[in-house]
C-alpha cells in the first residue's frame, strides 16, 4: 500500500540519507575483507607437507575469495547504482536493505564453506542459495521502490536490471543442476557471470525482445 | 547539571558531528557484519556426520544470526533517528554514545553464545541482559540529550520512543521469564518485537492514554 | 624543518583531508570492535563446569573489553579535537597519523592478552608499553603539527592536553610499578582516569601554574 | 577502446564518486586492522615457556604487523593521491579498482604467514608476489585511467608515480633472490622502501633521465 508509505525526500533528509548509504558500504566493505580470513594455513598441515605444498592446497580457498570477492564487488556496484537513482525513501526502503545487507553479510560464511568442501554438493547449494537470494530481495527492494516512486528510473534501466537479475540467478541455478552431476564442476559455471562483453548482449537481447 | 554543560552547535561543527556519526555508523556495520563469524562449520562434524547434516546443526547459529542482524540493524535505525534530531553535541553526549556502542558491540558475543547454547538458561539471560542494557541506555542518552536542550523532538516523538523502548526491554525481560519454564522457547518471544502492525499498535496505544 | 614542508590547505583540499579523518575513523572504529573477538566461552570449559561458570569466568575478559573500549574511545575523542583543530596538512602529518593508528590498532591484542592472563606482570607491562606508546606519539604528531603551523589551536589548549597525555602515560607507568608488587591489582589503577571532575581538576592545576 | 568508455563527471556525481572513495577506504581501513588478528598468544605455549617468553616469540608476528602496516598505509596514501587527480570515472575505473583492493584484501593473509614462517622460502615469495601483484595493478589502473583521460595529471607525477611503483615491485624482486638465498633476511630488503629521503633521491634521478 505505497500510498500510505510515509516519504523523505531525499535532498531535503541529505544527512540522513547518508548515513543509509554510508551504513550499506561499511557492511559491504567489512563483509569483503572478511572474505580473507577464511584463507590460511594450518599449522600441522605444514609441518607434513611443507609450507609451499600447504600454500598450494589452499587453491581451493584463494579460487571462492576470487569469485566471493568479485560477486560482492558486482553486487556492491549494482547497490551503488540502484541508490544513485533513489530519490526519496522511507522506513520500508531501509528496512528492505537492511534484509538485503543481511544476506549480503552471510556471503563470508558460504563462501568459507564452499573454499573449504568445494567438492560437495551441499557447499554448492548453500553457495548459490545465499546469491540467489541476494539476487532475488535485490529485485525485491527495487521494485518495491520503484511501486513507492522513490525511484526516478526510466523503464530501459528496470529492464536491462531484471535481466540482469535473471541472468544471474539463472546461472546459479544452473550451477546446482551441474553439481548434481558434479560438485567440482558447477563453481566453474559461475564464471558466466563475467563473459566479456555480457552487457552488450543483454542490451541487444532486451532491444530484440521489448525494443 | 546541565546548564554548566558546554554546547556546540551542530551546524557550526558540521565536520565534528559528522565524525561522532560517522564513528557509530563504522561501530554498528562492523558489528553487525562480526555476526557472521559465529556461523561455521566444524571440520571433524563434517567428517562423523557430513557436510550436508554439518551444515543443518547450524540452523541455531542461522536463527540467532538472523535474530540480532534485525535486532542490530533496528537498533541502528533508531541510533539514526535520534541523531537526526540531535542540534547540538557536548563531551557528555558524545561519552554517553560511546557507553552506548560499547554495549552494542557486545553483542556478537552473546550472539554466539545464544546460537550454541540456546536452550540454556544463561545464554538467554546474557543475550537478553545485553539487549536490555542498550535499550536502557540508549533511552538515558536520549533523556540526557532532550534535558541538556540538545535535541529539537517534540513531546510526541519522546514519548512513543520511550514506549517502544519499554516494550523491547518488557519482551527481553518476558523471555527471562519464559527461559526460566523452558529456555529453548524464549527466544521465540522475541519475534514479539516484530510484529507486522506494531508501530500502529503503540500509537494508538499512546494516543489512547496521554492523547 | 617546517619551512620545507609543502602545506595543504584544508579547505582547499576538503576531499583529501575528509578521507585522512575518515581512514582513521575507520581504523579506530574496526579496532574498537574487534575487542569483542576477545571475550568468548571455550566449548571443552563449558561441558566441564557449566554454561554458568563458563560467563562467569569470562569477568576478567569483560573488564578488558571494558577498560579498552573507554581507552580507545577516549583515543578517539582527543584524535577527533586534533583533527578538529587542523587548518593544513602534509604527508608527515599522514605519516605521523599512520603511525598512530599503528599502535592503536595493537590495542586489541594487548587487551586480549590481558583479559587472559591479567594477573601476570607481562600482560600488565604489554598493555601499559602499549598505551603510552599510543599517548607519546600522539603527542608527537600534534606538537609536530604545532612547530609546522597545521594547528590553529591556542597556547591554552595545547597545554592541556599536554598535560592530560602526560597523566595518562603517568597513570599506565604508575600501574607498571604497582604490577611489579601485584599484577592483579594494577588494571584498576586504570580507573584513575576516569575520575569524575579530572577534567576539573587538570583544569584548576593549570591555571594554578601556568594561569 | 577509450573512445567507447562511458565517462560520468565527477563534479556532476560527487556522491557515486564519494561512494568508490568511501568504499576503498572503508577495505583499506579494514584490512590494515586485520592483521592485529595475526598476533597472538598461544594458551600451550604460556603454559610450557611462560607469558614473558610467549610474547618475546611473537617478535615476527610483530616485525611482520609492522612492515605491513607501514605498506598498507604507504598503498593508501598513493591511492588516496590518484584518486585526488580522478575528474571522471567509469564502470572499467570501477572494475579495475575493485581488482586492486582484492590483493590489498589478501595482504593479511600474506603477512600472517610471512609472521609466522619468515625464515622460509615460500613465505617471502607469497609475500613479495602479493605485494607485487598490489603495485601492477595499482599502475595499469592509473595508466588506463590515464589513457582514457579520466585524470588530470601532468606527466612528471604520472612519470614519478612509475618509477616508484617499479621501485617497489624491483625491491619485491630483489627480496625473492635474496630469499633464495637467505629466506630469512629477506624481509630487511623491505627497508628500503622506507630510506629517508627516498622520494627526493628518485626526484633528481628522473630529473637526470628525462628531465
Amino acid at each position: 500500500m505505497a500510498h500510505e508509505r510515509e516519504l523523505k525526500k531525499r535532498e531535503e533528509n541529505e544527512l540522513e540519507f547518508g548515513r543509509i548509504v554510508a551504513f550499506s558500504d561499511g557492511v559491504f566493505s567489512i563483509a569483503i575483507t572478511l572474505l580473507v580470513l577464511a584463507i590460511g594455513v594450518d599449522n600441522k598441515e605444514v609441518l607434513q607437507v611443507g609450507l609451499g605444498q600447504a600454500l598450494l592446497n589452499q587453491h581451493e580457498a584463494l579460487l571462492a575469495y576470487a569469485i566471493s570477492f568479485a560477486v560482492i564487488g558486482r553486487f556492491w556496484v549494482i547497490h551503488h547504482g540502484f541508490f544513485g537513482e533513489v530519490k526519496a525513501f522511507d522506513s520500508r526502503l531501509i528496512a528492505l536493505n537492511m534484509l538485503y545487507l543481511g544476506w549480503i553479510v552471510l556471503i563470508p560464511f558460504s563462501s568459507q564453506v564452499l573454499g573449504e568442501y568445494g567438492g560437495q554438493l551441499p557447499a554448492v547449494v548453500l553457495y548459490s542459495a545465499n546469491l540467489t537470494g541476494v539476487v532475488l530481495i535485490g529485485q525485491w527492494m527495487r521494485w518495491d521502490a520503484h511501486q513507492a516512486g522513490l525511484t526516478e528510473r526510466d523503464e530501459m534501466t528496470g529492464r536491462e536490471d531484471l535481466i540482469s537479475s535473471l541472468f544471474i540467478a539463472g546461472v546459479f541455478l544452473l550451477s546446482i543442476v551441474v553439481a548434481l552431476w558434479d560438485a567440482s564442476v558447477a563453481p566453474f559455471t559461475w564464471f558466466l557471470l563475467f563473459i566479456e562483453g555480457r552487457g552488450h548482449f543483454v542490451e541487444r537481447f532486451t532491444h530484440r525482445i521489448w525494443g
